[in-house]
């Protein structure tokens, strides 16, 4: 764990230059819009470590997939996220010498990443090898008002010298992904062309034919008048650029503007991409740097309106939660359904893939509570386009109807290829059903079920049909081969969770057909006859659902993770000498097999998932039982466990839960976040405080609070959107201040009581859960 | 399923060239000597499909392993079994024409592999793209004399011209491994001369530093007689060669006889391997084709004489039995005790590595019957000698004493990298064990106890003293975590026969323990000390073979295949609609896994190398079971399985077992011969006619006979080698003949009935089991 940024409600800050933490600060000071995002590499030249990173949404590649031993019904490729033309390149030289972190002397070095405004900012002073000395300041952003635009504001002084200056912007389509499976590249130049201060790149995959086109214009300005100049054009085989040599004086600032559109062939016909992205850059560039920045800065304060949650007396927890809100808006918006949220966001290539059962069980409820519901149910849509794909996989794995979503993915195809996961995942399943049920709860939305929901259950129900089996021996039906949210036991029988969660499947499947036969009568029959829904196969789901095993131990009134559970050696983490662990760094995967040590809650993420079935005392005798077995290797685990520590009154608890992944990237907590932030895990962050102390649930159309404020802090406060009202929750150690921001007045209920809110007025409860 | 081959007694013969047919052909008509091997490549240029194979035993490479997702313990390499320089090549042209069959049109073509004698011949005449008519004979074969000799014998004769012939033998290091994990090339080279007559190569592994020097020397012949010549010779790098124009004219045949010595710094310094190739070189090159020939046929001989077995009334059957037993004895002949048996020999690369469990399960018992005790003893030895690394692997998977053998190795190192396998599929310790007691059980050689037997038994239990836990549930001993036999399942818990198998273990290292405290106590002392055995361990052992759980199908009385194997979908095989088979081509692997199919015996693995602890009941009802459960997709399956239903009377399933594998290779049963012969299953196939349909085995010292006569043939018979005597046992409808072929008298006991047999005399039996 290394701890090397300052603490700042507002900022991310580092400022102090060391090159060994420059990956790990490349990750956090991402910067992405959803549309495109970029790690925060240097401009100029940099020859030390550094992970290059620029990503567009959607575009990706697939790589040949890499096995040991190849198992029937793998698939062919693995989807990358995918390196894409560097444009943030500047080079910088002083009298032809290079400017280059890792060569020169570095001093009063800060990076920021204001997350108030949406921008990255460094200044450096910088002693060349040469010993003159030169002062950088560089800001850039990537505009969450017009998206296929980034610009950079870059300035260099000399401090003890008269010289030249040279200046390179350039777009380069010579990159590489790191991960690249057996070591290609993956980008064909098509168009390339350099004027005076223009450039423009138009790049191709080698597979898929994604084109992307990068064009970039620039100007200049010497102590803050803009210049006439004279620029060499440089073009080379996928790299287009300009240089510019300046005379530059002691003290007197020269500052380049470089703005860049980046579109692609996902939006725009391949012919017109040029065109479209010169249109784009022109606007951009005759609003000029400043006004950009104004726009991005007041859209960000907008998005901060709806999503922030304010901490006081713990600036270490304030900087983190509001990172994280950060980093989930800069990586998802909602506006385009083909897309989703991969486990790194626009911070790094590792995973690859986008989507993930992530997405369902830990971001849904982010954006359901800090956007329009249009958002939410992007992500629902996105899953519902990618039916026929999913009933593809189900079929290749040799089912003879319904549909299994893959456990990774870009455009609904199955990546994934560890036998143990792609195949036997499939709890995954359950949880997008579950999306919908959350998402139709919450928002109270309806109409969805009969226009997309039905379609989905449907096919996910008769995938649990198919999957399940009758046991002669037990009299029940059995789940066997499965590996649950607990990757530490794999092809394991009837795992409590997913034998649940299909169960669950089944009865809401059934409840929404009995809604729609009710309520929307024609567009259930229109569906009945889509779906070829056959009364064979409900009376089946019924029949699944009255006989249904589910592994139990009676003694201590505990379900069971999965059948043998109780064979296994039983030990507690805190019995564990503390060398063994990480686990997966430490024992041979067998010996975690066999082990009883949980890797992220399993049955807890179904007691959670399916809460209101279940009372108090049941959750607390499995939280007692699973807990001190679990080690939370994953960063999806203790989000849910602080949930349910709230909820049972382990206060402490909760909050020891919610420390574990609050600050995970920005103190490097699993020494991986040179790889890139852990995007999906944020959302657990936010569900830890919103969920987990502020009690929030939404019942029978009504929001319900049981906040409590953790001992550590002062007060806290979150925002809520819920249907179309914005509320603001202050919880101090005595009251629970209420605050509606919108016209219409709102009904919710807290500590068991309702309370009606009018209309922008603020409500004040005793706060009846203070420690 | 391809069969193209002609039905010989002693011979396996193509008689018709189809380039289709070339890479299985090249397997099939592999020759060998324990030290080298060589596909039947041919010797001239081909462009067609081949698969170029020279392989030198224990010359391997670690090549880096390919994995999808590493996991903790995998090992950094997979072992290679190497393709070494190719010493057979002789480029013929005529008239600056090349000879390549892929290009002319082949008349009359006969390749012929001569079991009998040990040589590899083929023939043809082919009509090149000019129109010229050639006739070609060639001969070689790899001396089990000299085994560092190769020589090859080839003739060219113009059929329908007179021209120009260049003739260019040569020895060619630039070779590769279609497996290579990442395309690269493993061989340096060290040194290289090529004069008039002859060329000397050395090349060195790029990891590990295994040197090969192939030195070779060559005269011709015209109409035959020798003549002399002039060659160019030819230097490039990794090849050396000669290059000789001769006139030829129609009719006449011109004849290169070309001697090849391959050296290995396995066996002599690295400095003096050219001269000691040369050496050997010379000596073969001064007896000459002919007479090597002789000898390499008298040598031959003599190997059948002790291990052929033969069957009237069925050539397919007779034609089969002997290539398995040819393959076999050109594969392994125990005098490098560093050497062992690869599942595919010197036939091809695939699977890599050198020793499987195939070895101790299915080699041993072939070796033991039909070759001196030393060297079954050899086999057993080689693993004493990897004893270290096998508890250095325990240590890495994180054991504290105890060691686990590899699944694949080459030096006593894991090479295989699938966790259910490397880490799970731990039932390979058990085979080990029960190696030692085949081992002294038929040889009654108990002296190996103390001076080797007992480290590795005492070991081999410590494993799995710490493999089992107790369950508190249960009550019991029980074992989580493993893959049996039948690899359809992986990661299941209590693995009824890794159970049994361990226990057995257990509770014959303490016979053993008593044994050597009686008889030799001096050398037990010394034991016990170096071992450091402890009074706990033993008192262990012996608690975990009294509590140890066996899962049961109280029912069915049967053993369980494994904890919840009854709750699995129950079909049989033959309720399944065929085209599911091979259920490892077209089912996905978790469909596979949660099916009841077996791929091999498992739970009958078990009774049959524990058969005499269980009566024939229990042994009928298991196989009733589990015998129509099991799709026999490993070769080593049916062996198990024929013999079993010999010993309860299945004579006609017992014979449909045997027919499985019988001709596995030779009609390319399961398309993949072309990648190399299935050598391991060989031994299987020479088990079920010896131990199944003579239902041969050893108790209390005495070799026990059951024999009965598949109903398909006239009779059979075979050799056994026990104790020192040589028996031949001919089984014909009416009678079982005995010829006892040495000097002293043994007794034995045939049909429960002991008959003592004098040296060199001849006993009849009426044959009590006829059809």
């Amino acid at each position: 764990m290394k701890q090397y940024l300052k603490m700042d409600e507002w900022k991310i800050i580092e400022n102090h230059f060391d090159a060994e933490n420059n990956q790990i600060s490349e990750s956090i000071f991402s910067i992405g819009n959803g549309y495109m995002g970029q790690r925060a590499n240097f401009e100029e030249q940099y020859s030390g470590k550094s992970l290059q990173g620029s990503y567009m949404a959607g575009v990706y590649y697939p790589d040949k997939t890499r096995v040991g031993w190849w198992k029937n019904g793998y698939p062919e490729y693995f989807a990358k996220v995918l390196n894409s033309t560097n444009w943030i390149g500047i080079d910088i030289s002083i009298d032809g010498e290079a400017v280059d972190l890792a060569k020169c002397q570095v001093n009063d070095f800060v990076r920021i990443l204001n997350m108030k405004d949406g921008y990255l900012q460094r200044s450096f002073t910088a002693k060349l090898p040469s010993g003159k000395k030169i002062k950088v300041d560089a800001k850039r952003f990537v505009s969450i008002v017009q998206k296929e635009i980034g610009a950079i504001k870059y300035s260099v002084t000399p401090i003890d010298f008269d010289g030249v200056l040279t200046i390179s912007p350039y777009l380069d389509g010579n990159v590489k992904n790191t991960d690249s499976n057996y070591d290609e590249k993956f980008w064909d130049e098509i168009y390339s062309n350099s004027a005076m201060g223009e450039a423009s790149l138009t790049v191709k995959t080698k597979k898929l034919d994604f084109y992307v086109n990068s064009s970039m214009k620039y100007d200049i300005e010497q102590s803050g008048k803009k210049i006439n100049f004279n620029a060499r054009t440089k073009l080379e085989k996928k790299f287009v650029g300009n240089v510019v040599e300046l005379k530059i004086k002691r003290d007197e600032d020269t500052t380049i503007y470089k703005y860049v559109a980046n579109v692609t062939s996902r939006d725009y016909k391949i012919d017109e991409l040029e065109n479209v992205g010169k249109t784009i850059l022109e606007k951009a560039f005759d609003k000029g740097f400043e006004e950009l920045l104004n726009e991005q800065a007041e859209a960000w304060h907008n998005k901060w309106k709806e999503s922030d949650i304010v901490i006081e007396g713990d600036v270490s927890a304030q900087q983190a939660i509001r990172f994280n809100i950060f980093q989930l808006n800069q990586t998802y918006t909602g506006e385009d359904d083909r897309l989703n949220i991969g486990p790194k966001g626009f911070t790094g290539e590792k995973y690859g893939g986008s989507t993930y059962w992530d997405t369902e069980a830990y971001c849904l409820p982010f954006y359901l509570s800090t956007a329009d519901q249009k958002i939410a149910r992007q992500l629902l849509i996105y899953r519902y386009k990618q039916l026929d794909k999913a009933k593809e996989n189900a079929k290749k794995l040799g089912f003879t109807k319904g549909a299994l979503y893959p456990m990774v993915t870009m455009n609904g195809e199955e990546c994934h290829n560890e036998w143990e996961i792609t195949f036997e995942e499939i709890h995954r399943n359950g949880a997008i059903a579950h999306a919908i049920y959350n998402y139709v709860n919450y928002t109270g939305d309806k109409s969805y079920l009969g226009q997309y929901g039905l379609d989905v259950l449907v096919e996910i129900s008769r995938f649990w049909e198919e999957r399940v089996n009758f046991s002669n021996n037990k009299g029940k039906y059995v789940m066997l081969g499965v590996t649950g949210p607990n990757e530490y036991e794999n092809n394991s029988n009837n795992n409590w969770y997913t034998n649940r969660i299909a169960v669950w499947t089944l009865e809401y499947t059934l409840q929404v057909i009995d809604y729609l036969k009710n309520n929307e009568p024609e567009r259930y029959a229109e569906l009945h006859n889509k779906l070829n829904i056959k009364d064979t196969e409900i009376s089946k789901w019924k029949d699944i659902i009255d006989n249904m095993y589910y592994p139990v131990e009676e003694k201590l009134g505990i379900y069971l993770q999965q059948d043998g559970y109780m064979d296994k050696e039983q030990i507690l983490v805190k019995d564990l000498d503390p060398k063994n662990l990480p686990l997966n760094q430490n024992w041979s995967w067998d010996r975690i097999l066999r082990s009883c040590f949980i890797k992220q809650a399993d049955v807890l993420q179904g007691l959670y998932f399916l809460e209101d079935r279940y009372d108090t005392a049941t959750i607390k005798r499995n939280f007692d039982f699973y807990e001190p077995r679990t080690v939370h290797e994953s960063s999806l685990s203790s989000c849910v466990h602080s949930i349910l520590a709230a909820k049972i009154g382990y206060y402490e608890k909760a909050y020891e839960m919610y420390l574990r992944t609050a600050r995970l990237d920005l103190d490097n907590y699993n020494n991986d976040t040179e790889d890139g932030c852990h995007i999906t895990s944020m959302a657990g962050t936010w569900m830890s405080v919103v969920q987990g102390f502020g009690g929030m649930r939404v019942r029978n159309g009504k929001l319900v609070l049981n906040p409590f404020l953790p001992g550590h802090w002062n007060s806290f406060s979150f925002k809520v959107m819920f249907r179309g009202t914005l509320l603001k929750i202050d919880i101090s150690k005595e009251n629970v201040v209420v605050t509606n921001e919108a016209e219409q007045e709102l009904t919710i209920t807290i500590y068991d009581e309702d309370i009606l809110i009018p209309g922008e007025e603020t409500t004040v409860i005793v706060n009846k859960l203070r420690n």
